[in-house]
């Protein structure tokens, strides 16, 4: 199918298309780097306003190695690997931790399945959102 | 769950468990960076030996902004957001472009679904490979 005119596209989806999406999942996957590249690390997470709110570690690769203030990605996709179609979102922006009173607010909504302790809150706050869907039509 | 001692626990998967995870996926996700930062991006993928390959359009994001030798991470998952549980693999290592031979003969290996032309084959080389499994015992 790859090369069919008349077979898969990848749509365009608009920014408000995208926040519904995201409001839609439970796990995305932070993109950021540490001091030997790119990593990609799956977390639970909710949406707040225009930033995504994640918890993690203290010492942990995203609040020390990948260091607050980086630039960051966060992926979601939902791909149904059957049907060879899904959508995914990308969020670009800038990880911030978050302190007292906000991260007291945020993280108890936000539950990491993993488990152990986990009370650094995290945001990544958002400067572009865009995403695609692949449409059999 | 998040702090319950008899929670779920992340537990890392040994480097033979994550090649054949990876074996079992066709999606998974590059990260890597273009001038604006971070991205993560979706992709139909294969394993060659300890290198992933995907295919890639002429100019797009991974063949021309992220850039051939950058640094690059690969991420596959499957998680179940009802159960709450499953496994992630990072893969990191190098983007390299596939030429002539190595193109003609891994391309068709790797359909992409998302349509269009993607004649780029492009690798990555990997440096190490990680992995985890969120285990609910």
């Amino acid at each position: 199918v790859a090369d069919d005119a008349n077979g898969p596209k990848l749509v365009a989806l608009s920014s408000q298309e995208c926040w519904e999406l995201l409001g839609t999942a439970k796990v995305g996957r932070v993109g950021t780097n540490d001091d030997a590249g790119p990593v990609v690390i799956p977390v639970n997470f909710t949406v707040d306003g225009t930033d995504v709110v994640f918890r993690t570690r203290e010492g942990g690769l995203l609040s020390q190695a990948a260091g607050w203030g980086r630039l960051a990605a966060f992926e979601v996709d939902r791909i149904d690997e059957r049907r060879e179609q899904g959508w995914s979102v990308l969020v670009r922006g800038e990880l911030r931790q978050a302190f007292e009173d906000d991260a007291a607010e945020l993280g108890p909504k936000v539950v990491p399945w993993a488990g152990g302790d986990r009370p650094v809150v995290g945001r990544i706050v958002s400067s572009s959102i865009t995403g695609r869907w692949i449409n059999h039509s």
